[in-house]
């Protein structure tokens, strides 16, 4: 599999060689890296290329998703709402104005809900480790300070539980190192740009 | 796996009782059916329920998914973007006038064409058989009449290899049976609701 390369949205200024090589950057202000004739075998899309490390290597890697159909489906299920339904409500939070920011902040309080429900009471979605809908919904940590600035809201006050999980995630270096920093996503939201905020 | 009920979008004119009891539907005009605190547990979205039935009967079901992970991962892709695209394309096509429906007629025709290069000189995209492309795209065929009528555009003139699939699938039995009707899709888009036309 060494001819397989994984393709994604992410901050080119902190990726390695390999995918740097592998792909060519559109304009600046387009974050979306286009495949460059790759002479490797693409895979593209975060939460595919997540489950295709979990079966490609299924003895070196943790496993990320569960073993079991039908909790697999479950995961599938959770970690494509964060990617949808999630990126959604923030993308509408941070251009809204008026009426339609206050539908964005009612939208994100109520999937930001739904998700503690679906955390209960364990440590994290995967149960006693990070699972896949961890690592979907981790990055998003990141914005929580500016959901609040944006809509003028508490998270912690709507969703202790998802908070804790966060400091939780954040607390741990090997997600910590990943992710971007709250404070530099804010600073973005004033220039405008999302840059650099994965 | 006998608690299991599997949820989707469909036309609940054609579905299973057991269907219709697990789930409680909108209004009229809203064709998502919400779970009504089933006690069974429920796998949500058309994908999601065939990858969970390829992974739960593995023996019994034909396979849909590829065995080799990389293959798999690029089904997952093109599922995706027929799921998201081809949707997203046909709804524009279907609700828009003037230059919103000419950009929907280019994007359109992009989408399908990047579809008949992945199908290549295959008979499905599955290989020889049909597969989970397949099985997601094939329900979109009964629209393409209605995507020349919105468009004013050949859907066998840009991609005759696309339409040749189109037929060898609804020439099968199996296939045939599960989807709608062209010509009702057509006349929906008359009464402009495109429910029962999946």
């Amino acid at each position: 599999m060494a001819d397989v390369v994984l393709l994604d949205l992410w901050d080119l200024s902190n990726k390695s060689e390999l995918l740097l090589r592998s792909i060519q950057p559109r304009p600046p202000d387009d974050p979306c890296p286009a495949p460059r004739r790759p002479a490797r075998r693409p895979v593209c899309e975060s939460l595919l290329i997540v489950q295709y490390i979990d079966e490609a290597w299924p003895d070196v890697a943790p496993r990320l998703l569960p073993r079991d159909p039908f909790a697999r489906a479950q995961a599938r299920f959770w970690a494509g709402f964060v990617d949808k339904k999630v990126f959604d409500c923030q993308t509408r939070l941070w251009k809204s104005n008026g009426a339609a920011l206050e539908q964005a902040k009612r939208d994100t309080i109520e999937a930001l809900e739904a998700l503690e429900a679906e955390l209960g009471s364990k440590d994290y979605f995967g149960g006693e480790d990070l699972g896949f809908v961890d690592v979907a919904l981790a990055p998003f940590t990141s914005w929580f300070r500016t959901y609040e600035e944006c809509g003028g809201f508490s998270v912690a006050e709507h969703c202790p539980g998802l908070v804790a999980w966060a400091d939780r995630c954040r607390g741990r270096e090997d997600v910590a190192s990943a992710l971007a920093d709250p404070d530099k996503v804010r600073s973005r939201r004033s220039s405008g740009t999302s840059k650099g905020c994965w």
